[in-house]
């Protein structure tokens, strides 16, 4: 941290910052120019708030250094983070690709869907039984009922279990028939919620706050890591922006950014960075390329009659073709589209 | 709801999405042009998803004519709902003014804020127990102990207490020691806590998320609403936007247009729009003068030792100025600033 | 300007840094932390680029002490800037009350308005003779008969006259009939139209870009400043964000903060921050309940025939309205609304 | 359009609103809903003005059914737009690359750096002459001198020069120099530029405002197409948004969106979109996987010692590398990388 001090500051001002920041437990280092003073702090103290000492008389602009996330930062941990899912690793060569319903909709529904995107390819099948809805009106999903179904396609295809747990008191049942816990963009800064899974063991797929910053997206994954669970996917699914012909807007530079800040896997979610079925692949085509470890994304066997999200689920046979285009790029970054087969449950 | 057809669209597509329509308990008007075909949905039928019908084979657009919102528009409830707060009803003449420390940090700092607060002539006392913080290495708020500072502190003098609750568990907890439940801005679709405050009949001041829209601040009200709780304020705190000298952008078009828009009252909270306690006088006054009915705004005896927020903490004198300014101002609107000794309890 | 030095950086890499900086004609201060060096540059030496450093080896961060404006900045110029504006000196004691049509339409139109606005209190009559439109085929404005009738309608009523430049190429033709020129948001970057500008010494009426930060605004008008001209005033008229109740979102922030970074006179649009005339009122009392300078509104006879930004215009009477509570308002805030019949032509 | 009247609108107010869309030239389909009337508007009559509508007694709403650009539209123009350039055809199988460095500093400068990118594999150099900068105190660019570097450069290696023309007076200088004009994102609603280009017959590259919608940069396009210049390409280079860790945030859903919208050639401007050198290869292959026909990247020999961008700035031996990787993904999205060699000049 960097003091910078006012160029009226007096003698008293600056050996005040000096005693508070060495009160603290720190090492300070002291650089008199010709106009001002700047202090350096040095060391491990106690935390420290940036804004109290911004108050104190006689200081202009107090400067961080350092990330303020450090478990989930790449300078701790070097090497990528692999989380396991259905016998690849996600985060190392194989892509991880998730597919299915927005929301489970009825029994035939997930079955059908979970064996269409099984056959196309799909590592891992992804459906809401709780749903987080802008209106109290909407279709709220089935709830634990929707959570049996889709243990059931599990059960029928051996694809492992993608679904949002929005309540801190869900966790435990939730658990029950989940594989990964997804937290919805709206719950990125659910601090129970996050403690709550952050307790378990299971994976844990983070979606990225519609209007949350990188920085911000690696402070609530700290939150997972900090209490103890290291399996954590994230998931970047579009920004709020000024622009309305799409629903989001897919940052895909979060994607080189993210491989570079963190040692976490990324995963991308185009159909929400989207809203429009006709962009879906080709936005997932561009996260792949630019290093992503893999997508998630909707798909429903009819979505005229979704209850939700139609607009930007792909029909199986789009699913299909999409994974075919993936398998040939794959090998031009290095990865590849795993056979899946294989790893039937 | 209109659903304009393509102008290479079919009969047979026409009469498909007519039909459709019906099914669900519509009637419909048909505007057959030279280019192509307009059909407006009439009456009251099942709750309808527009990305069905835009999904359907022919359609180029759906578009809403009517607010997704119900017991929240002013069409719905054209007179002001009133909330009562120590003695006045928020949302009438008289106006609301809420004031303490982002965080409670210890028995004699609410204490001490709190009477200050009351001499200078606020209506009610705020105070943060549990913190939502970005960070999980940052000062999380003393939880019970902090509720317990809180009620202590309204016994002393009189001021009801706004505080916020986290966590749908918590909401009994909470709810034996607030006066007036606060919803903060990460929270504000968090439908398992909307849901938990909306089967209160306590006061709840809702907090618009940083990037949420006008409308989705009022289908979250609409939430709480739709479970029984009335007693709903709705809180302008500033939006996020690209402009880096502020920590946020508060809206000011949002004060007229929540105002134009449903019968709720409008409390505007100036100290998280700013970031700097410089800027908070203004931006109270500019909220006042648009017709906000209140304003909740952060006080702290030594800014330079809060735990959190000091940055944007007026110190007790430079809120007793503030409060004098309203005094002059309110009546410019058709307000007053209440005389809270008479309420003392 | 700061150098933060990486917990790797070679002295070999320290001392290549502080010979760069040294070359350009500035001192160094070094802190040699246990982690890392830090190393401020001092005194004033050639411009310097943060980014050309930044790329120098072993080096992690380079941070700005101060602003990258210096004759808009009220470190450089303590005192009020106040430019003469029919008989009142905006950035003074008394409002600017600036009134008219989006474009001037007809001689009749003009001439109605100008009456209209004059007898209700305006200090300025404004009317766009050469438009900007986001399609080629809207009304582009009537050109230099615009401005003729600009000029006769200030014969007529003696208002000064404020009116859009676009073109460096038709600033010498504009500057023939106007008082004040304005520079649209669109052409806050245009580089070669400040540069014109600021040749004259005419008053600017400088608008913010629709998504141009407080900062960058400076900037801009540091172009004008530094070619000599100082009339300068800022115009806040709303930024581009997520929000689309509203067409933009005023940046009441900006109004405090611009009066604490620079000395120039701030006028705030709300016409065109809300685009909705039901909304101009409130804003407008907001902007100078947070200490703007003035405002600039559009009026209209008939909204409903206007050829541009009808939605929001506001008719003549209501315009009336609105001064007279703005005359009741200032007061309040230490303005007054200047009696403007003294200085009638 | 369809106009939608308010629940209590008399039959008067209908039927004002239907003779006046009549006297404009169109005719009108009525539908009568239990509830409310709704006008469908028809035909092609006289330029409407949505807003005018708005404002009659008795309307709601006014919403467009259709583009308000229309040369630019696909559906004006369904084949692709084919704009040629040193041999090839941008829009069609082969791939634009454009590279070279953000400013023009040296004649050897701009040399080594063509040479540098010719054997690379790029099919046009940049470099910019002219320079628009934030600040009035930054390197403004060479001006005609470093047009005749750049046009030396042209005759050395055969590549044709892209450079950036921001003032209208100054078209007829840089297109003796120019094989194709660049507007600048700061000027992309700059109309005089719009128009002066528009008069030509060069290719223009269209970058996209830092916050312009899809939709206004088709409608600055069609400004230029409007006035009888066909060869436009469209480039994205990322839009402003609240993330600060990159300098903008790429718009990859703007790639199939505007393949889909429109038949312009779309180019991608990885290295202003990111700001930092690391993420340009990534969002370079994003781009390109995601359908767009070409890239402009910024190279410099001596990043560090760059006037301007030197941040963003790829070495050449990078950019090689970058090139390599493009001719592999290419292929995979039905495109390749074009064997330059043989259009040598």
């Amino acid at each position: 941290m960097i003091v910078v001090m006012s160029v009226q500051a007096t003698a008293r001002e600056v050996s005040d910052v000096i005693a508070r920041i060495r009160a603290m437990g720190y090492d300070v280092h002291i650089s008199e120019g010709k106009e001002r003073t700047i202090i350096g702090v040095i060391g491990r103290g106690r935390p420290i708030d940036k804004e109290q000492i911004a108050l104190m008389d006689g200081v202009v602009q107090v400067m961080s250094v350092t990330h303020p996330y450090k478990i989930a930062s790449r300078e701790y941990h070097p090497d990528d983070t692999l989380v396991p899912l259905n016998g690849i690793e996600v985060g190392g060569p194989n892509l991880a690709i998730i597919a299915g319903p927005c929301s489970v909709e009825s029994r035939e529904q997930i079955l059908e869907t979970a064996h269409a995107v099984k056959e196309a390819g799909a590592t891992a099948l992804r459906g809401g039984a709780f749903k987080p809805r802008t209106s109290p009106y909407s279709f709220q999903g089935l709830g634990e009922e929707g959570l049996v179904y889709l243990a059931e396609a599990r059960e029928a295809t051996g694809l492992p279990v993608v679904t949002e747990v929005m309540d801190p008191q869900l966790v435990p049942l939730v658990g029950q028939y989940a594989d990964v816990f997804q937290i919805g963009a709206r719950n990125m800064q659910n601090y129970a919620l996050l403690h709550a899974v952050g307790e378990s063991q299971k994976p844990v797929l983070l979606k990225r706050g519609m209007s949350s910053t990188i920085e911000e997206l690696l402070m609530a994954a700290e939150y997972i890591l900090s209490h103890g669970n290291m399996r954590v996917m994230l998931c970047e699914r579009g920004i709020r922006t000024f622009e309305t012909h799409t629903r989001n807007t897919f940052d895909i530079n979060a994607v080189p950014a993210l491989k570079h800040l963190t040692h976490l896997p990324v995963i991308a979610d185009p159909s929400h960075a989207v809203g429009k079925w006709e962009y879906v692949e080709s936005v997932s085509m561009a996260a792949i390329a630019a290093g992503a470890d893999g997508i998630i994304v909707e798909v429903h066997p009819r979505p005229e009659e979704a209850l939700s999200d139609g607009r930007q689920s792909l029909k199986p046979e789009r699913f299909a073709a999409l994974v075919e285009k993936l398998r040939h790029l794959a090998p031009i970054v290095g990865r590849r589209v795993p056979e899946v087969e294989a790893h039937h449950a």
